[in-house]
């Protein structure tokens, strides 16, 4: 029987000193049963995403490592940077690949939720569809505030933690851990140095300002003064990457603002190609089965069951 | 050491009775050391696609059983059809896949055929990277005026044949085969009966006129009366699916027509995806490298070395 495949993807408050990156990402590789695939840092956002797959033991064996070293070198008081955040470890995503389903993810959350408290003596949050209450399902809802909005309401019966004590860790604030479905982290760099307008066409793209469905989006300015669109993609077969990329762009140069380009961060699944592309040839029949490489070696799909 | 893998999609001008379309595939499944991976067949065209992958034994052997089902059943002179054609097995391309040179291919042509040629009376032209003339690079050389005009100059000292009789096989017509890299064919299909305009945009977007490099176009009519633009895509790294699109589609728009939609005829490689998407969105830094899938299973390349 094989062991279900559990991806997750921690966002860490630190993408400036080398030397702490380096740190996470051989304590993450050492771990048994789970395999590192990227590491995505940013110095203007001041943060690390690490990719990692395995079984549920070793994917929570190396988030375990990742805690250990972020809350011993990273004091979120001092933290600088462009991304809101509440804490060292800031969100931890448990993402259900192949023969996984997102119960087996809710479980691990929990799990590691309470391993997490218990040990580091962090205030952990549940969210999406590990969430025990409605309003914590959206990630934005708790980090309302940053660490400091969150701190306020912590102790009130409503916001209490789900694990750990009712207010956040000195140096390593609060802990935010779910389970979801696969998305994309997908920004959009404007030519232009004004936050203004990154932030108005965030608003317009965003699905809760009546933009694209299954788009979150934030303005974030980058250390070279330019300012970008930066958006996840919740549902990247309904909303994909280029429709996504063309109404940032569409936006943009309603205010005479031009594209410079874009980034991923992390990695993105391989169907998300197929649906950017069947999308924007208006192809009925596209999938896998008119690649060569699925007749030749199988299909490659991840998806989870 | 792994075998050279070879594919080849040879074009039969057969796509309206289902029975020997079907005796083809059969044929082509049978023969060992090749894969047939795909069947794309087309009743307006009066056209189908095999795609087929093996050894080059093994991908001799298949086409040689197509050969032998086409050549018995098909009769050029009562062949109708949009596409241009000069013979019952049309156009044989072989494209070198994982382990495999374009030399590797050329071999392979040259002693198909001669094969051919031997066991079947069928006249034989090398095209592309197995040519044996320049003029005779371009398939669209060799099948200009279609079987009428290759017979008309089948017999002058620069037309003869590379294997077989000066003169078409009575009704198995001539056959064209070669060695290229993978190519992408492509239609779009215009919201209007009238060729006239796809005609113009065909003009307007392939390479030969000043449009697209690497692309080549026709205007065909398909049996529902629409009309489409029908794409060969040499160089998709180059000019990527969607650009190609878009050209199609701003062509069309430019004479007040919409675009019904598009098609793939047999498989695409998936490094076209990657090409399309990173083309379109202003990716950078986009490859396989940034796919999950790429970290977990590796690297699904077909390129050959």
């Amino acid at each position: 029987m094989t062991k279900p495949l559990i991806e997750t993807a921690p966002n860490v408050s630190e993408g400036r000193r080398r030397q702490i990156v380096d740190r996470l990402v051989e304590a993450a590789g050492r771990a048994p049963g789970c395999r590192l695939l990227d590491v995505s840092s940013d110095a203007s956002h001041n943060r690390t995403v690490l990719t990692l797959a395995g079984d549920a033991q070793g994917v929570a064996g190396a988030l375990l490592a990742i805690y250990e070293v972020a809350t011993a070198a990273i004091d979120i008081r001092r933290h600088e940077g462009v991304h809101p955040r509440v804490g060292a470890v800031d969100v931890v995503p448990l993402i259900p690949l192949a023969h996984a389903s997102m119960s087996d993810c809710v479980s691990l959350a929990r799990t590691l939720g309470r391993t997490v408290a218990d040990r580091f003596g962090v205030p952990v949050f549940l969210y999406e569809n590990a969430a025990t209450r409605a309003e914590r399902r959206a990630l934005e809802n708790i980090r309302r505030g940053q660490l400091a909005g969150l701190a306020r309401r912590i102790d009130q019966p409503d916001w209490r933690p789900d694990f750990g004590p009712p207010a956040p860790h000195p140096t390593a604030g609060v802990s935010i851990i779910g389970a979801r479905s696969t998305l994309i982290a997908f920004n959009v760099i404007l030519e232009t140095d004004d936050l203004t307008v990154a932030r108005e066409v965030a608003r317009t793209v965003r699905a809760s300002g009546g933009g694209l469905p299954h788009v979150k989006a934030i303005a974030v300015r980058l250390g070279d003064g330019r300012v970008q669109v930066a958006m996840n993609l919740t549902n990247y077969l309904e909303t994909p990457l280029p429709r996504a990329f063309d109404a940032v762009q569409r936006g943009a140069a309603r205010r005479g603002v031009g594209v410079a380009g874009s980034e991923l961060v992390g990695l993105m699944p391989a169907d998300a190609l197929d649906a950017a592309v069947a999308n924007h040839l208006l192809l009925d029949d596209y999938g896998p089965h008119r690649l060569l490489e699925t007749h030749l070696y199988g299909p490659r799909s991840t998806a989870g069951c």
